[in-house]
């Protein structure tokens, strides 16, 4: 009964398989594989981008730090939720990798909504030299707490960003997830909804860590491959993580690991409703963020259940009965039985 | 008949068997796998330092460029030799990470020697707020040109640094090649020989892409730790990396593959002189730097041989007779059988 | 009837003064002169600490970004007050001087509260690697809107941050200022109450651009050197930065001017007051946010009156009875003619 | 006798009485006082330049390190003479205002020579993205050494870099000096010598402390105010940097004040000349590095005379006829009284 993370699964079978195929021999160094010409064509079908610049790096922070850096300046800020991985999760990566910038936290909690983003926007505006300079709106999807924007509400938000010439970037960690919770395609929730630059995420749904970075204006090539390579992201036997990817885009198994995910995380959830427990954030894909009595927290700590206890909530204490919240993440690889048990043992 | 890099070479059969083994259900992710502590165990014993601190990350680059960083202030300069890697070949990346340092280039070639080192730091003394601090010394063993430092030069260089309280850092990008090649141990190739941190290199010897590094003071341990973090080079899988290099390390794989690459290196360098090559640098391990006819390269390049030609050297040309220098690197993969073909396309 | 900013008003006559005196000959370069040996030793006295270090800058945002950067790692993130000068007008400059790091904003409004600080500093807990480390915690005196923090105030922050090991900055463009208000002494306002570094500042009280920064730990000095030099902040010409602030020092000029300041501002307070104006934060010092009507800013307007409109106030309106909010700031020079002028337009 | 600096000299008196004269009442601050719109225009026309963008520094690594900046980008790398200033006198400021880049010194020793030049950048050539990237070349006019490139100089090292569209940089920290050398136009120094940007020094030649930067691309201009800013390099009360600029620039003052200096060094050069002394360089403007022996070199300094000994030339010593060498600077205030008194020591 693991739900503490989908960074703690293993990798998919067909991805081993993928790096034993693709281990034989010499193969060009440096990206030059031959396998990230699959990759790189693949991705392009897939978002209906026949121009798209791809990349592959190796972590999320390195995906989202060189992104952001890609499309601003030092002296800017990017306008995001105050809850973002970029803000709360990343040692400062973004500062980093951007040379000084700032990050401006859109009030409001998980999700940005349109007209924050354009106040926050607004409030830097008329700084002249003073203020820091917009920049990049960048929109996680999954949210960090489990949520999908649908279309409209994407589209709503770049928008905003679009109205003020400020580029667009979805982190997408948990992309294959929020795809398969809105059922549309990889262009209608990118550049169709006004998106520049995508993280799309691997590592979380099977892969052993690699995302593809993609720019819908390949005018950002040659500046990303030089900030990746100073960055140190890479890789020199890089035909290992084309062979990942490839594996990945293969027959849609993206897709149907972040289904089968979803579709544990729904059941979870509604057993959880079933059961009485209280939502703080709605569930769209793998992760739910619910508040369930002691008693059952109790239960599930005894019979070895791995989950994170969210928002300070404290399992020891008197009242059985207190609510407290945790974290569930429904990885690719979870098993219908360890739902099912899970919530046996909610229910006591 | 591959000789153009040990970057682009398989990975060896145990290595991937250890990454089947090591992808079964779920693991603590960044770095708190258990895996890891047998990696850092096994790293303490071959190094004979109990205390050290031992981290892994993905690329060479990142290896180097953390390790100075987290040795340094961004006011100070590293010494290194002029065809130092992470002058010539990391785009940057020393600089990026320890926020805008130097890189002062010890005059000569490829080997520093003592005594130009003592000039360069010299040159830098009583400058007062006004030059570039004196910082880390970086030496790359095997260097660039495929020789290797003897203990004693390994010294004498650490010893000019620490009379002026520098510190003293190893690119072993080809670790296991240069000990391999002196038949010294670990410790006697470092920490006995004056050295403070180390990038022990895995990828060009077998491994997707794994390099530990290692800091003899364990005080360094937790700013590398958030310098990796920030630098997004930790991964949340991290059990991928550790499974490789504990794979690499378990019974000797490392030195192993390293004593097969130097061996048929040796062969293949005893064929050229043979057959009259000429020799830029002196073949201490896996890699050769030679010169001989063009009609040779010819009938090499006729038969799929792949190398780089060094120095601009042209192959295309008038005289056959016209000695073309080239880079030859035998990675731990290349067989008996390819340096045999090579020696005899050689001797035409 | 100038009150836009105290950094348009001209500088006291002792100042060019002492321009004037220090211009005889050749003096040593780069803060060597005999003049900052002065400096250094009157602001020692003034401040009470013997060992302090003491260096001059031009600008206020160097004073804080230098300042700043010696207390702190790239990877840790500063508390400060969301309408802070660090963070809304120096176009990222603390950003790009620690080399990345972030701010994070206390909740609340101009001053920071300790209950709010204390929250913001625990929400960094328990983050590990992931999260932003925590740094220093910066309190402007006067505060960004014209008020003065209290010394049980000061105390009260600077116990929360020290009790978590955080160093505390003051930003201290306005210090005269505020020292005046509290009539107490320049040591009680710093280390006294826990402060570990200040920006003190002269610009806007009648120099032409110097700005002390004293640190209580003279451990902290030499890095500070070659912090200021690598920031292009080491003056060649030194003595006339050390001669404008020698004259700002001499017989407590820089009191006498704060004081002249202060008290036309109060007149000026009182006299809003007695108009019916209302205020959007405390005058404590020589800056005022205040509100009155349409009609009056229109007179004061007509009548040449210089100062900001705040917060969008839109003079043209209809309504002349609608409050528009105004900042207006009374430097070193402004004479009491022109408050009574101001004063009498108001009234209408 | 003060040769030692012509950053140890006084202020024109011209340019104090400006600065008390621009004490009057409020000015617009950051830049927009109308002395700065003199100073723009009156720069424009000196160049020959009417779309010049023009800023003004405090100091001449400020100005160096920003114009590189806006010149190019971090993972790029300079190419200067192996003793500019960039390189051995800003404590790794250029590196730390470009975000990270690279110089690279041009072989030779303090004139750049296009053809090794030539050879410099044309070593960067196909490393595609392993190697810096190459940026802009950097001038030193006069030089280092007290040379002066001649305007067909200039051009052969321009037409170098523009061959490959690297943009040229010219640190004319005593600009004036070399103009008054050359006896030509700031514009035939300059654009019409290929130059894009220029440090355009004024505090070596009579002001406090005020440099120009000049973009002949006005496209520069907006980018150039964002990094000065967060350079921490705006001053608020900006009058009192134009007031100084202004005065350095009317009458031709900054001409007048340089041709002085020439012309006492050159009398001092000549006096050398005549007692024997060796020159290490030629001494075009208002610098002279010379040899003499020790004995003399013991008449100076025991008659209070101010020099730098050049390269760990020892004054202590048995020999009186061994030559030490010596660096002179002849500021604009020197006189000559004083050289022709150093020349009757000199002779002994």
């Amino acid at each position: 009964m693991y739900f503490a993370s989908d960074n703690s699964g293993p990798v998919h079978p067909q991805v081993l398989a993928a790096l034993t195929e693709a281990n034989d021999g010499y193969a060009m160094a440096y990206g030059a594989d031959a396998l990230m010409e699959e990759v790189r064509q693949r991705i392009r079908d897939i978002f209906e981008a026949p121009d798209a610049a791809v990349y592959l790096v190796a972590t999320g922070t390195a995906a989202n730090s060189l992104a952001l850096a890609t499309l601003m300046q030092p002296w800017q800020t990017v306008f995001c939720s105050p809850v973002a991985h970029i803000h709360e999760d990343e040692c400062n990566a973004p500062e980093f990798f951007t040379g000084g910038s700032k990050l401006t936290l859109v009030p409001g909690s998980d999700k940005m909504s349109p007209k924050a983003l354009q106040a926050a926007i607004a409030k830097e505006e008329n700084r002249g030299v003073h203020g820091p300079q917009r920049g990049p709106v960048s929109i996680t999807q999954v949210t960090e707490r489990g949520s999908v924007y649908s279309l409209a509400e994407l589209r709503a938000l770049s928008s905003v960003a679009r109205e003020r010439g400020l580029p667009v970037h979805l982190d997408g960690a948990r992309f294959a997830n929020a795809q398969a919770a809105l059922n549309c395609s990889a262009a209608e929730m990118t550049w169709k909804s006004g998106v520049d630059a995508v993280s799309f995420g691997g590592t979380k749904n099977g892969l052993m860590g690699v995302e593809a970075v993609i720019f819908f204006d390949p005018g950002k090539a040659w500046e990303f491959e030089l900030r990746r390579k100073r960055g140190a992201h890479l890789f020199s036997k890089h035909r290992y993580l084309s062979a990942q990817m490839a594996a990945y885009l293969r027959d849609d198994l993206w897709l149907t690991s972040a289904r089968a995910a979803n579709a544990n995380c729904a059941r979870l959830a509604a057993g959880l409703r079933a059961a009485g427990a209280d939502f703080l954030h709605s569930p769209d894909a793998n992760m739910i963020f619910a508040a369930f009595p002691r008693a059952a927290h109790r239960r599930l700590r005894d019979a070895g259940a791995m989950y994170h206890i969210w928002d300070g909530g404290v399992i020891e204490g008197d009242d059985p009965d207190e609510m407290i919240a945790a974290r569930l993440v429904c990885d690719w690889s979870i098993s219908g039985d360890q739902i099912d048990r899970f919530l046996a043992l909610i229910r006591g």
